[in-house]
């Protein structure tokens, strides 16, 4: 086997996403190393992951195939040689969990089932597979014994909301059908919120973007760090709100306070989002996790069935709409999801991301 | 007549109920001074009225029938002549009332009817008795020539909610039974603030616990002291939330907020009341009565039907619903007060209270 | 022609309406001028405009035809020179201007178009003409290339609401065809906002009174300077709540606080708007215009369709509601301007006003 052929092999050994631009990067290289320059006509303008592919390859100009191969075994190896020396994430796997899934730590403890987003090195940015695991880790919450069901975040963010390279996946149906496909698993997702049968409270660690904001419409009680922020960038991207947000946000604060974070990409700090009745309360940063822990494991103590029955009656009055909002909010978005604006907004989001 | 025979029929001659601790003792002393030391078997858990009477009666162990008529006749004469000495009640009672309530002053004054809970050495808790009377001091304020119906507390206190008491009345048909007539009467009350078409002040003069506090969702203004505190510990008592305030809290401050009152027991100061909407408006308690009559007495020269028909026009788009609430609260709470969660915790805090 | 048929014909020249008192005092000199002393019947109460005219007709005593013609000369003359050195109204016409109005200058300009009431002398209020000419702008404005839609005032006011003035004009049909009609346009002025397809901004650049306010509600972003107040004096006014206010207000700021304004007259600082969330932010008034403007430039850059369609998402759980709401004011409103309670209020407040 060649250095080039085990550079290949090592690559599908890595543990984390090693995120967009190092990606397009590799096949790039890999493209440049089999193929030479390229030559292929431009794709179209609607095909726009094959378009920032082709992009990523033109602009290897005409480095020669053997100096891409040595480029591309010498990035593989350093990616490789990186997660080598971290076992952070395995380390992270705590003795009491009950369940494993790829990058969410699922724990029970105090009768309190902690759902823990652990993509510390993407900003716990939410994946297709991530969608389908916390759906699956809520529905085992909601069928354990514990009274409570706390989400949050490892590392220093609490969730940087749908991961963008979600988009770039396109299936052979086209965009059209990963839009409809991304629609139900969206749908789905919010499903699971609105079902959830007990309390459920968000311990926001750290920054909060896109549907990890939104979502919080959804949730009982949300405690923050003084260090976390709020923002929803939809019409920046072409997008229109989700989770239910579209209802839950203007009843909590009004429209005039909601309109400037759903339609004008205003990022709130903890303390306005408290302010707005987002949040519940705000901590410092030095006294979060303490407080907060202590708090809900002493909330963990109350009556069980009187804790959920309480929630569920909160809930009922608007359960039957909530659904209909998410379904409403679901048709928007996939019709969003295929059109030009949306694709020329991501388009530039990526764009601006890479000359950082 | 003996002493003991005395002490008998001047018991019924109370007219303040003593509390659910001296009431015990004086069933405890009766039952050991007419049959001596328990012994008949333990009641069974569900039957929680018979096993507290039986341990208040099993707690005497053997004293003699002799000293139990002795401390029985101290116990009721010492509860006599205390009242001897008090005629704050009666003499409450002022010249221009129309209505005459056990534990309720009702008072029409410069376009205003006053309806003040009266039971201050019971920190104004809401008998079986009083619900009623206040579902009719409620009708005949509505139909009477008065602009603005204010609702307000004697004493200290505003009002601290349902006399547990109530639940110790166990009719011949058990639990159930009790839990259905409860509900009956709970479903009533509520649907009186509902379908009230006048404007509806509160006056919160001191804190306000349970009911007291769910019902302001359902009032028009509420002014209250710096001392006034607001506190639903339902779930601590195993129970939910009544008074339309599954419904009514989240709309006013958002499911965030509204939770940690409503699910997990949070106490608010007036000024947390007042910064999440519950509270129009929060004044020194130096001041409190003057500024707020004064202000009353103003809008009292209002034009009564645009006042009125202003008050209906923001109720009628969410009437249906607060009744549909009210119903489904109801529905819930009945199951609730036969659980055995709710059991424990109500006992749990009968004897919390019994060790003070 | 005589002084007295010029000062007649001069008068149907002026392009600023002089205001009732005015209006009245030329209506009285002139029947006094051409047929001497008042001596016919007193109107009847309900029929309220010919009883304010005779009244002042009758002020005018036993004055001579004479003297009579000479003040209404004086009078006139007066109105016309004040005029004549105010050219404020025709400069302010920008050169950009693309449909033109009475009383409204309607621009666009950086994807914005703003609608501008532009009757400063009379602190913006609104007449039966400005009302449809409103619904003709926003019209307009829906189907333009505008991405926002700026609603705002000319000088020192925002808006201060309805004229009064519109209830004077009685047609044939008498004061119950007078508020069926006035319903329709209210009706019809309301609709246009529910409906309106884009982000809607208003910038209140001064105080909003009555239906300025009220509409607020039905905006996605308010914008105001700390100079502005807000102010609902409809019950003095023996009126009740409109534009949907009934409906909104509770919703953004919960019933305890709506109450205060839409039953009590409470008039609000901004700050204090801001704080009930009716308003979406507060700017000193030395940077107001330069702050707000250059914001709301740097969102009409935005994808105007995820704007748009972000908007309708928000709105579209409410819209059936919201034209539900706006009929049940309306037929409310129409009963109280027949009224005799409505009668005698606005009464009073003409008359506290002619004192001044």
């Amino acid at each position: 086997m060649t250095q080039f052929e085990q550079a290949k092999s090592r690559l599908s050994t890595l543990k984390n996403d090693p995120g967009n631009e190092v990606k397009l990067k590799i096949y790039a290289l890999f493209k440049q190393a089999t193929q030479g320059p390229c030559n292929t006509p431009k794709p179209g303008m609607l095909d726009f992951v094959n378009k920032v592919k082709w992009d990523a390859w033109k602009s290897l100009g005409s480095i020669s195939q053997d100096k891409a191969r040595q480029q591309y075994c010498d990035l593989v190896g350093s990616l490789v040689a990186a997660e080598g020396g971290s076992s952070a994430q395995v380390a992270a796997q705590p003795a009491g969990s009950e369940a494993t899934y790829e990058t969410l730590l699922v724990t029970t403890e105090d009768n309190i089932t902690t759902i823990k987003l652990n993509r510390p090195t993407k900003k716990n940015a939410i994946t297709t597979e991530m969608y389908n695991d916390i759906v699956a880790a809520l529905e085992q919450a909601a069928k354990d014994d514990s009274v409570l069901t706390v989400f949050t975040g490892a590392g220093d963010f609490y969730c940087s909301g749908n991961d963008l390279s979600n988009f770039t996946k396109i299936p052979e149906g086209g965009v059209e059908l990963m839009a409809k496909q991304a629609g139900d698993l969206l749908r789905n997702y919010v499903n699971a919120y609105i079902d959830f049968p007990k309390p459920l409270v968000a311990v926001v660690n750290g920054p909060a973007v896109g549907i990890a904001v939104t979502a919080l419409g959804l949730f009982d009680l949300v405690y923050a760090t003084e260090k976390a922020t709020f923002h929803t960038p939809f019409s920046q991207l072409g997008q229109s709100p989700e989770a239910c947000s579209s209802y839950t946000f203007p009843k909590i604060m009004g429209v005039a306070k909601a309109s400037e974070m759903l339609l004008f990409n205003k990022k709130l700090t903890a303390t306005q989002a408290c302010e707005l009745g987002l949040v519940t309360e705000v901590f410092p940063e030095s006294s979060f996790q303490m407080e907060v822990w202590s708090r809900l494991k002493a909330y963990a103590k109350l009556p069980p069935n009187s804790l959920a029955l309480s929630k569920q009656l909160i809930r009922s009055t608007e359960k039957d709409r909530l659904h209909a909002v998410n379904d409403a909010e679901v048709e928007r978005l996939v019709e969003r999801w295929t059109s030009d604006e949306c694709f020329n907004a991501i388009m530039s989001f990526f764009q601006a991301k890479s000359k950082l």
